[in-house]
């Protein structure tokens, strides 16, 4: 008979995956059997560390809903989700960052120049620039989907009393691939900590702040769409976002805007501040 | 700024665990994000893959239960449970195998001789042997906890009108160091397929049999404990088992009892056939 020991036993399990054809996702196991059994031996993982984990995931399966998707918490503050948007952003695109939780499909599509801060309190801002192709050119018509925290922190998909929609628009770029609107520079928030990823945040003296930042999806045709989001500079947690969010490609620059600035747009509310910032998209893989 | 990108995350992640007082934990973490990342570094894992992975976690949790713990199937069936037996098997003593989800402390202590197979339909059999330790003594009065299915491959947990504690017991062993008892030949089952992990299996074109099996867990005063199971030869799934568990070292042969034979214990009831194995254990490390 085969004999199977700690140094044959992940050549066992990757014989054992007898069906191939899914070569896409053979490959995949296969490398996580790798890289897991090489963690155990390089680790000597004791068998109440082995089950300790086994137990944390149980746990994180525990105070998962539909509303709340601990494992993704657990990709993000282990910044896997960074790597992954970082391995997929492509030739010469915006780079991508993290979608996070509060994503809507079918936000309400709004016309450029609208105010999405309402009557809320906080600064307003006017967020606006040019989506380009990776040769420079603008791309109208191009898809903006935006959301984002209010002025203290949360987003309105957070409190029953809010409508889920508010703070949030899709838009289309103008004939010269501009997107342009009002809204309120948000505010910091923390991400959930009290479940079973805020106990390794606890027990590693870390903080479970977010960067502030708005969050964007962008496409057109053609391109490649993509998620990330716009950070701040100066922001408090700049250096030490709780998900690995921030690259130094994604930061813009806060400027005031003067009482009798004369503003390039026809907007609905007048802006304290502005911040600009241009997106790339790259063409989608032939 | 500190410019954060693929090549520079993993860095920013392990030096985001502030507090490195609990030096293992931080290092088992340390050790955990190097290999998620160059796993997806390695694998170019798209968004889709990776949220798929996490809804895959999300799913486990959700057919999760006290009775039903599918994080360990999931270890089980990758073969890492196996490494974890595997590197914490030290100096000479048994090898150890899979706890599985079956093991119940405070099972009924039994007098050695004693039989568990009370009017069930199967083979007897005797198993017996020695306790020993590294240097071939025998040892006295160690703890010998047995559990194990049926002769219909069934664990009597498993059902609601047998009693939970039959086809288990813990035995101490003689002065010669023995154990004896006897038992049905158990029969092979499988592990749970209709869930997440199940999904795995189906996709690679695995069984989910495990060769039959019985279960110990063992212990003496200054000896490391060990848990381990007991298989057979010739067994249909020795080479196949569904969860690594199987050990050239762990086979014991099942010979036929004559009707005339006799036997070297004073047994409750009369066997068709036995299994003889001896384990061994190690000093405890100090």
């Amino acid at each position: 008979m085969r004999d199977i020991n700690q140094f044959t036993v992940t050549d066992a399990v990757k014989d054992s995956f007898r069906d191939r054809s899914n070569e896409r996702l053979v490959f995949l196991l296969d490398k996580l059997v790798e890289h897991l059994h090489d963690y155990v031996r390089e680790t000597n993982l004791t068998q109440e560390e082995w089950l300790a984990s086994l137990n944390f995931l149980y746990d994180c399966g525990q105070i998962s809903t539909p509303d709340r998707h601990e494992f993704i918490l657990l990709s993000d503050v282990l910044g896997l989700s960074a790597v992954v948007d970082m391995v997929n952003t492509k030739g010469g695109g915006t780079e991508m960052s993290n979608l996070g939780p509060f994503y809507l499909p079918e936000a309400p599509a709004k016309e450029l120049g609208a105010d999405l801060s309402g009557d809320r309190e906080g600064v307003v801002m006017l967020a606006n620039g040019v989506v380009r192709d990776t040769l420079g050119n603008p791309l109208p018509n191009a898809t903006v989907d935006t959301w984002q925290a209010d002025g203290s922190g949360m987003y309105p998909i957070q409190d029953p009393k809010q409508d889920k929609f508010d703070m949030r628009a899709v838009f289309k770029t103008d004939d010269q691939g501009r997107y342009y609107y009002t809204t309120l520079l948000p505010k910091s928030y923390t991400v959930p900590y009290d479940g079973p990823v805020g106990r390794i945040l606890r027990a590693t003296d870390r903080h479970a702040w977010r960067s502030k930042h708005l969050h964007y999806m962008l496409s057109a045709p053609g391109m490649r769409g993509i998620v990330t989001e716009l950070f701040f500079e100066g922001d408090e947690y700049i250096d030490s976002d709780a998900v690995f969010g921030v690259r130094k490609s994604l930061i813009g620059k806060i400027q005031r805007v003067g009482r009798d600035d004369n503003l390039e747009y026809d907007l609905e509310r007048k802006p304290d501040v502005r911040v600009d910032f241009d997106f790339v998209l790259s063409p989608v893989d032939r």
